[in-house]
């Protein structure tokens, strides 16, 4: 034993495995992020999370330097769990910040991280939450989806990727998510998250989410975001705050005029290291 | 961080959270097996393997010295991922074993693991992998599943639990366990394990389970003797062996008069510390 330092968090359940690698020398290769994220053969995760300095990215080619700006010191080299390459992931930037703080690698409490869409401004808080700038949310539309047989209209959001919420009048909990919903393919060439949200209070909702490419999660961060501003739009305005309870917990969300926030849970579990003969064989 | 050492292991991807405990003073609550096990909220697992000095047992009360014998050293506390607590699993007993070499709490290659189901005798091998004696495999009868609309008609098989051994000819890799095959419960009142099995070779089988109160697992120990046994049954003999192809993995087989082997793979995945916090909270 003995190897590859690693740990194991979460952000409203939604898992990570971080590898740390300040210098950025780890071999991470597909095969490897793949081994390490099967939940059965590996540690499991729904992707991993490299820590490496952004200046150590120079020296690495092609493997992240994208949208690494001057700013952030480091930057979250962030793998599916099938081992290819994503840009960014909402849930993990919250424990990739937890991690910083909790090893000292930073000393503020609100900082930059890099990613491969762009700098992310984060703040963590002293209970172990994070929070973190999404961007705009921008209410492009109104469509329709259909779920167990039964029609939603809904209000289209893109918060960087594009989002259909629908209100589901107290039956959120109770909406099979077993199967696909249909939606409309010409307003959404491109695929769309699917988010159903009952209003449970002035400033509270409850949401599931049906994810493009993936099925019902227990997080999204972005469909969290896009659930507040489709409510704010409906009542009139586009500025206000929120918290949305999902299956992976409580996350608190605020929409303003061209940004919003999102604060939620990043728990780390476990660390340890990574048993090098294993590590060697999943090359 | 720091805190409750873990390691994170497997055979044939049937995978464990070891709890290395040594004067059994952990307080390892139904509520902390079950965080632990959880694969979003915790490191997640089928299940926790805490391993104990069986001397240290006396001083628990009722918590595992049923099944300790005199002769073995360490006792395997057996927990379900959903916090109960189980008598055996032979898949568990492995990693369990290995662990000890590893870390060096044994040093002979061949010794005895407590259960509550009693000691079992195990053999470390060089290659990573763990021999374990499983006790008789007893051909009950005959009796008939249903599974997509195709009725088989197999042998029944116990090896300390029941089991029904069905021949696919050929079909096994394309059976849909999706849903649960139909048995005759007058036959198996308490249920029954369903293993298919494609003959692939003269010591070689293919099988896939679908294990009682659980469905389709990638390993059952059990029902790869079971297969084993039915197949030898088949054939007019009772002793021989066999390698049996698992979703998990490959498995070889013994089986003789009064008694059966399995032998299989015993990864460990990670070592680390629990964090403390988490630990706490999940109390």
């Amino acid at each position: 034993m003995g190897g590859i330092e690693f740990l194991k968090g979460h952000g409203t359940q939604n898992d990570f495995v971080l590898l740390p690698d300040i210098d950025g020398r780890l071999d991470l290769t597909p095969s490897r992020v793949a081994t390490l994220c099967d939940r059965r053969a590996g540690l499991g995760a729904d992707g991993v999370l490299r820590v490496v300095r952004t200046a150590a990215l120079g020296e690495q080619g092609g493997a992240g330097r994208d949208g690494a700006g001057p700013g952030a010191e480091w930057f979250m080299d962030y793998r599916n769990a099938d081992g290819s390459i994503a840009e960014m992931c909402g849930n993990g930037v919250r424990v990739f910040a937890r991690y910083l703080v909790d090893a000292g690698l930073v000393t503020a409490d609100e900082f930059a991280v890099a990613t491969r869409a762009g700098e992310r401004l984060v703040r963590a808080h002293p209970d172990g939450s994070v929070t973190v700038h999404m961007g705009p949310a921008t209410v492009t539309g109104s469509s329709v989806t259909t779920v167990g047989g039964r029609e939603f209209s809904g209000v289209a959001v893109n918060v960087g990727n594009p989002h259909l919420v629908s209100f589901t009048d107290g039956d959120v909990d109770t909406l099979d998510l077993g199967e696909a919903p249909v939606y409309d393919t010409d307003f959404f060439p491109h695929g769309v998250n699917l988010e159903f949200v009952d209003t449970t209070g002035p400033a509270s909702l409850r949401m599931r989410v049906f994810e493009r490419g993936v099925g019902e999660t227990r997080a999204c961060g972005t469909g969290t975001v896009a659930a507040v501003a489709a409510t704010l739009h409906l009542a009139g305005t586009d500025t206000g705050e929120s918290t949305v309870d999902i299956l992976g917990g409580t996350v608190a969300v605020t929409v303003g005029s061209g940004e919003s926030t999102l604060t939620g849970s990043a728990v780390l579990v476990a660390r340890g290291e990574l048993d090098t003969r294993w590590w060697d064989d999943a090359g």
